[in-house]
């Protein structure tokens, strides 16, 4: 099978890496908009060829948009158009891996192809992008969430599930409302307090040079996120705006109760806050 | 050298087990006010004998206290005071290994054996805690503090220096105050963060079962020191609370940015501020 594969970077890259040696795609086809990142994918051997938008959408049989989702909710529709256009589209597939799905979902909800799209968000990802981030088994053994499936052709899925089992992940299937509402909670709050830590601790640096002889592990695995790209995170804080402020907002009370609690040196009160908040141990392994 | 060691939990057992490994302890008397505890700390064979306080500040050239910091602020000044109603007492010396040094140091200011302890804090942990919890080169490569050295006995000061280099730590000295600002930022706040992180998605989930099946890696490590143990934290939150209510204050305030750039759709406030988080990059590896 062809594989087109739009964005070369972290996640692209690592997906040609294992549809490739583990014998899902024949042929990689890579489409990359950024002439250094096209010229690494090829140098790296992630891409067989680096071609089109136009072209891969041709001659693939199944295209992969692995792009930052304002990107990608713009290039659907007109991928659709595309596979309209053409005698071989009612046959092609193609998914979207981001990481919100309401918008992207809608954007195409009424199209006529609507059924060649499989819209899915493999859970696995680090804080490194790029063509020279991606790496093998990136994906083996997360989770990928299929949203709004029965939009689908069911072959079209099968297909996709088939994809995404030889990269060794396991399936949820969700609406793709429900999908924004949760990964608001398990992901995209965890990178906004680390970019806030990182940039409460970067104020304090510019008077203390020496702060950062003392970071702890504990430091540096709360701060990893806040080395995530600006140009993957923009897109999906706007587009999952509202569940993101409304988690916000829980959040910031929470430090409040916390801040009461330390103010008014009411160690019951922090013990408890602290009791509860450890109940994460049963769930987070 | 005999060694004492009060508390064998994470830090106090995996000092023993190394200590003793290393050849710098002859013998590791065990102190541990928790029945069940001692009786671990003696079956993993952290302690060779587990003893009482007075015992162990009666035999033990050197002694370590490795408690929370509330209990430990209350024993040291009664180990000074039996120190100086021993004829061996000016030869012998303490330790702490708290995390906060403000109060602790102030405690035993005045105290005439006050040249025989030496205040540090070994920058080393992981969110588990009490004897099982202990392991070996929990130190190895990081940081240790050496708080307000110049109100310690110069040869005491090296017999110690002398202990964490076996430890394989890197000494830094540090008045007690400093300390207590620095790690208000690189340590302390990173486990309020995580605590809030935990109590904002346990909320949830009280609604939606499923939430956690959506936990990614970046979630796992964000959360991880939510974790961390009531015993040790609510008095470090407490001692510390001048410093650690002013960094809260800038965190939240931060937040509050974030949030107000998400509401007010302004995506390039939020790409600066992304931006500006990024060169933590530079700083933790």
């Amino acid at each position: 099978m062809i594989v087109g594969i739009i964005g070369m970077g972290l996640i692209g890259g690592s997906m040609a890496i294992d549809l490739k040696r583990r014998g899902f795609a024949s042929q990689i086809l890579g489409v990359e908009a950024d002439a250094v990142n096209a010229s690494a994918a090829q140098k790296i051997g992630l891409a067989d060829e680096i071609v089109s938008l136009e072209e891969a959408a041709d001659r693939a049989d199944i295209l992969v948009i692995a792009v930052p989702v304002g990107a990608a909710t713009k290039m659907l529709p007109q991928i659709l158009d595309r596979y309209q256009a053409s005698p071989e589209g009612a046959k092609k597939i193609v998914i979207d891996t981001c990481s919100t799905k309401g918008q992207i979902v809608r954007s195409v909800h009424y199209h006529p192809m609507r059924s060649r799209y499989v819209s899915t968000h493999p859970m696995a990802g680090t804080e490194y992008s790029g063509p020279w981030a991606a790496m093998p088994n990136l994906f083996d053994g997360r989770a990928c969430i299929f949203a709004n499936t029965e939009e689908s052709d069911p072959k079209a899925v099968s297909v996709v599930e088939k994809l995404y089992d030889v990269l060794n992940m396991r399936p949820i299937y969700m609406n793709a409302d429900n999908h924004d509402v949760h990964t608001a909670y398990v992901s995209h709050i965890s990178h906004i307090t680390s970019f806030a830590l990182a940039l409460t601790v970067l104020d304090k640096e510019r008077d203390e040079k020496h702060i950062f002889d003392l970071a702890s592990g504990g430091f540096s695995s709360t701060v990893r996120l806040a080395k995530s790209n600006a140009d993957m995170w923009v897109p999906i804080l706007s587009q999952n705006r509202e569940n993101i402020l409304r988690v916000m907002d829980t959040y910031i009370d929470k430090m409040k109760e916390f801040r009461k609690a330390i103010d008014e040196y009411d160690e019951d009160r922090i013990r408890d806050l602290i009791g509860e908040a450890n109940r994460i141990k049963k769930i987070i392994r």
